[in-house]
C-alpha cells in the first residue's frame, strides 16, 4: 500500500467510525426520548419516577437497543417498529444496575451517586422493579408493536423474559464468587455469559426476530451478541483497573475492593508469588482498603500479565464474534455491528 | 320458609362451599406445580432456586389464578389455556411480597421466616427479581398459550405489566405514608387501589381475555376484580390486627409498629380522644412498641369504632364487586366469584 492508499484508506475507517459514532448519537437519543416518555408516571408517587429517572441521567451509550436495531435492519427489517422492545433491553439493563448497585453496596455510577444512596434501599429497590414493569410495559402496547407479527412479539417477550432469569443467575453466582478464592476461568466465564453476555445475545436475537430474520439469521446474530456481550464484560473488568475515575464513573479498583473474581483477578491469583498474592489479598475483597493498597494489588496484577491475558481473551472474543456475522449479506448494518464488536473492547473513541 | 325448606337451603349454600373450597384447592394445587416446574433452574445457583421457591412453602390459598380462572370459565373460556397466565398472577404477587418483605423489614410471612432473613437482602432482592422474570416466561411459552389468539395474549401481558407498574407506585405511597399522620381516606383508597386492587383487577381482566369476552364482558369482570381487592386490603388490614399470631403467620399489630396507614388507623385518628391518640401513636410507627403498647392501640381503636368501621366498608366493596358481576350470564365460575368475593372479607374457612 503506498502513502496515498494509506491516506485513503485511513480516510475510509475514520468515515466508518464517524457514521458509526453519528448513527449511535442518533439512536441513542431516539432511545432516552422513548424512555423518558414512557417513565413520566400519570400517578402521585413521585419519588418513584425520579429515581427510576435518574439512572438515565448519568450518559452511557444505550449499546443494547442499538445492537437490536442493528442486527433489525442486518436482516432486513425496519427499526422503527423495533425501538419498543430495543427501549425494553435498555430499561432491563437499567433495572439490574440499580438493584446491583445495592447489592454490591456501589455508591456511584455513571459520575452520580447509586439511586440508593440518594433515595435509600427501599425506593432503589421500588425504582428497579418499576423499570422492569415497564420492560414489558412498553414491549405490549403502541403503534410500533401492530406493525409486527403477534406470534413474533410473544417470541421476543419470551427471549427477553429468559434473559432477565438468566441475569439474576449470573448475579448470584457473581455474589457467591465473592467469598472464594479458587474461582475458576471456566466457572468466571459460565457467570458473565449469564451476568453479561445473555442480555447481548438477547439484544441481537430480539432484533433478529423482529427483523424477520430467518432462523439461521436469528442464530448467527445470536451468537454474535453473546461472543460481543463476553468480550464487553472482560474489557469493562479491565476499564474497572485501567481507566481514571471521572472516565468511569466510579472509584478505580472498585471491583478489586468488592471481591469481584474477575478474569484478571482469577489469572493473578493463579500465577502470583507468594509476595504478589499478599499484595492481591490486602485489597481484594477488603472494602476499606487504601488507595495505595488497591494501586499495589492492580501493579501485581499488571506484572503478572493478568490485564494484558484479558485483553487477549477480549480480543479472541470480538473476533469470534464478528466470524458469526461472515454468513451474513453485505449491508451498513452489518458494517456497524463489527465496528460495535470492535468498540466494545476499546471503549475509547 | 319452613324447616325443611331451610334445612335444605342450609345444605345448598354448604354445598356450595363445598364445591368452591375443593375448586379452589384443585387449583391451588395445578398452581403450585405449574410454579414448582417454572422455577426449577438448569443453572448452578442453588440459593436462587431455594430462595425464590421459599416463599411458595408458607401455603397460601393462590386466590389471583383462582380468580383468573373462573373468569375465563365465566366468559365460556378454557381455564387450562389460560393456566401460564394465572400462574404468572401468582409469581407477580410472590415477587411483591419478597420485595415488600425487605422494604417494610418484616421478618415473618405465612408462618415462615421473610427471604432476606434467612438469605440475606442482596439474595431476596434477586429471588424478588428471578420471580418477576419468570412472570413473563411463563406467560410467553408453551403449548397451552398456542391454543390463544397472539394478540390477545399480547393484550394480557400488557394488563399484566401495567399492573406490576402500578404495585410499585402504590408501595411508594405506602411507604411515604408511613412518615405522615394526616394520610386521608381518599389518599388510602388511592393507594390500595395500586398496591392491591391493580392486581386482583388484572387478574379477573386477564381471565375474561383470555377467555375470550366481550370488551362489555371484560370491563365487568376488571370491575369485579379491582372491587373485590379494595375489600381484601380492608380485610387483609382488619386482620392484621385480629388474628392470632399463627393464624396470621407474622406477629399480630405488625403493620401498626411499621406505621402503616390503614383505613382503621386514619379513622381512628380522626376521631380519637387526646388520650386514646396518645395510646394510638404509642405503638404506631414505634418498631419497639411493646406487646401491650400495641394492645392498647388496637383496643383504642376497636373503642373508636374504627374495626368496624372498616369492616362494614370492606362489606360495601363486596357488595359493588358483586353488583359488577349482574350483567354476567350464570355459570357454575360466576357463583364461585362471587363466593369468592364473600370470601375475601370473611377469610376465615
Amino acid at each position: 500500500m503506498d502513502k496515498a492508499e494509506g491516506r485513503s484508506a485511513l480516510k475510509a475507517v475514520r468515515g466508518g467510525l464517524e457514521a458509526l459514532t453519528s448513527a449511535m448519537s442518533y439512536w441513542a437519543e431516539r432511545t432516552n426520548q422513548f424512555i423518558e416518555e414512557a417513565l413520566r408516571l400519570k400517578e402521585d408517587a413521585p419519588p418513584l419516577g425520579e429515581s427510576a429517572a435518574h439512572v438515565f441521567k448519568g450518559g452511557g451509550k444505550r449499546l443494547r437497543p442499538f445492537m437490536a436495531l442493528r442486527a433489525c435492519e442486518a436482516v432486513g427489517g425496519d427499526a422503527e417498529a423495533a425501538l419498543p422492545l430495543a427501549c425494553a433491553l435498555e430499561l432491563l439493563h437499567n433495572f439490574s444496575v440499580i438493584h446491583d448497585d445495592i447489592m454490591d453496596q456501589s455508591e456511584k455510577r455513571r459520575g452520580l451517586p447509586s439511586v440508593h444512596v440518594l433515595w435509600g434501599t427501599p425506593q432503589a429497590i421500588l425504582a428497579g422493579d418499576m423499570l422492569f414493569a415497564k420492560v414489558f410495559a412498553v414491549a405490549t402496547r403502541g403503534p410500533r408493536l401492530e406493525r409486527l407479527p403477534a406470534a413474533t412479539v410473544i417470541r421476543a417477550l419470551n427471549v427477553l423474559s429468559e434473559a432477565a432469569v438468566d441475569i439474576c443467575v449470573g448475579q448470584t453466582m457473581d455474589m457467591q464468587f465473592e467469598a472464594r478464592l479458587n474461582v475458576t476461568e471456566e466457572e468466571y466465564l459460565r457467570m458473565i455469559a449469564k451476568k453479561t453476555a445473555a442480555l447481548f445475545r438477547a439484544s441481537t436475537t430480539i432484533g433478529a426476530l423482529l427483523g424477520g430474520g430467518s432462523e439461521a439469521e436469528v442464530e448467527r446474530l445470536a451468537e454474535f451478541g453473546e461472543e460481543a456481550g463476553v468480550a464487553f464484560q472482560i474489557a469493562d473488568d479491565l476499564l474497572g483497573l485501567m481507566a481514571d475515575e471521572r472516565e468511569l464513573g466510579k472509584p478505580v479498583g472498585s471491583d478489586v475492593k468488592e471481591g469481584k473474581k474477575t478474569l484478571i483477578v482469577i489469572h493473578g491469583l493463579d500465577r502470583a508469588s507468594p509476595t504478589q498474592r499478599r499484595s492481591i489479598l490486602a485489597a481484594l475483597g477488603n472494602g476499606r482498603a487504601t488507595s495505595i493498597e488497591v494501586s499495589r494489588a492492580i501493579a501485581a496484577l499488571k506484572d503478572l500479565g493478568s490485564l494484558q491475558y484479558a485483553a487477549e481473551r477480549a480480543s479472541e472474543y470480538v473476533a469470534a464474534a464478528k466470524r458469526a456475522l461472515s454468513g451474513l449479506k453485505e449491508s451498513p448494518a452489518r458494517t456497524q455491528l463489527i465496528q460495535v464488536a470492535d468498540f466494545v473492547t476499546s471503549r475509547r473513541f
